[in-house]
C-alpha cells in the first residue's frame, strides 16, 4: 500500500486506465504493483488523481528520507527545455532556430 | 502547508475553482487557509486532484493520530442511506416507500 512505501531507488510509475487498469505486459514487466488505500464510499480514482496522491505521497517521502532525489542543474536545464519544446505550438522548430541563431548545439 | 498540518478538532473542508479559488466571504469565514505545495513545473491542480490529496493526506494523518475520528454505526448507516438515496433515480420515493412498507420513521 502506497502508505507505507519506502523509495530507496529510483523508480518509474506508470498508471492505468480507470476501467481496466494497466496492461499484462506492463504488470509482468513491473518489480511491485502498489495500491491507493480507499475508504468510506470511494470505488475508484480517476487517472489523475491517483497520479496526484501518488506524487504527492512520494514526494513527502523522498524530502523526509534525505535521500539526494534532485536532478542536475543541467538535467533541469534539458527537462525544462523539453518541456517548453512540447508546450509549444512549432516548438521544435523554434527551438532549432534559436541554436542556429546562437550556433550551438545540444 | 498541508503535509505540516495536524487535525485537532473536527474540520470542514472548501475547495474552490482552479481559476477563481473560493469566495471573498468563505476565507473571511475560514479558520485557516491550507496550501498543498507544488513542485516542478505543476502551476495548479484541478479541484478533484487537490481534493484527493488533501482527504488523503488528512486520512493518513488522522490513522497516525490516534484519535477516534470515526462516526458512530448509526451516523455511518444513515450517510450510506443519504449516500444510496441520492446516487439512484426515484431514490427519494424508493426510500420513502421503503419506510411506509415497513412502518419506519426517520
Amino acid at each position: 500500500m502506497l502508505p507505507d512505501y519506502q523509495i530507496t531507488e529510483p523508480i518509474a510509475l506508470v498508471f492505468g486506465t480507470e476501467m481496466e487498469g494497466v496492461s499484462e505486459e506492463v504488470i509482468d514487466f513491473a518489480d511491485e504493483t502498489l495500491a491507493i488505500p480507499m475508504y468510506g464510499l470511494t470505488r475508484s480514482y480517476n487517472v489523475s488523481v491517483a497520479a496526484g496522491i501518488c506524487m504527492y505521497e512520494l514526494k513527502q517521502k523522498l524530502i523526509k528520507s534525505g535521500i539526494d532525489y534532485k536532478l542536475s542543474e543541467e538535467k533541469r536545464m534539458k527537462m525544462k527545455i523539453r518541456w517548453a519544446v512540447n508546450s509549444m505550438r512549432s516548438g521544435k522548430q523554434i527551438f532549432e532556430k534559436y541554436l542556429r541563431d546562437h550556433h550551438l548545439e545540444m
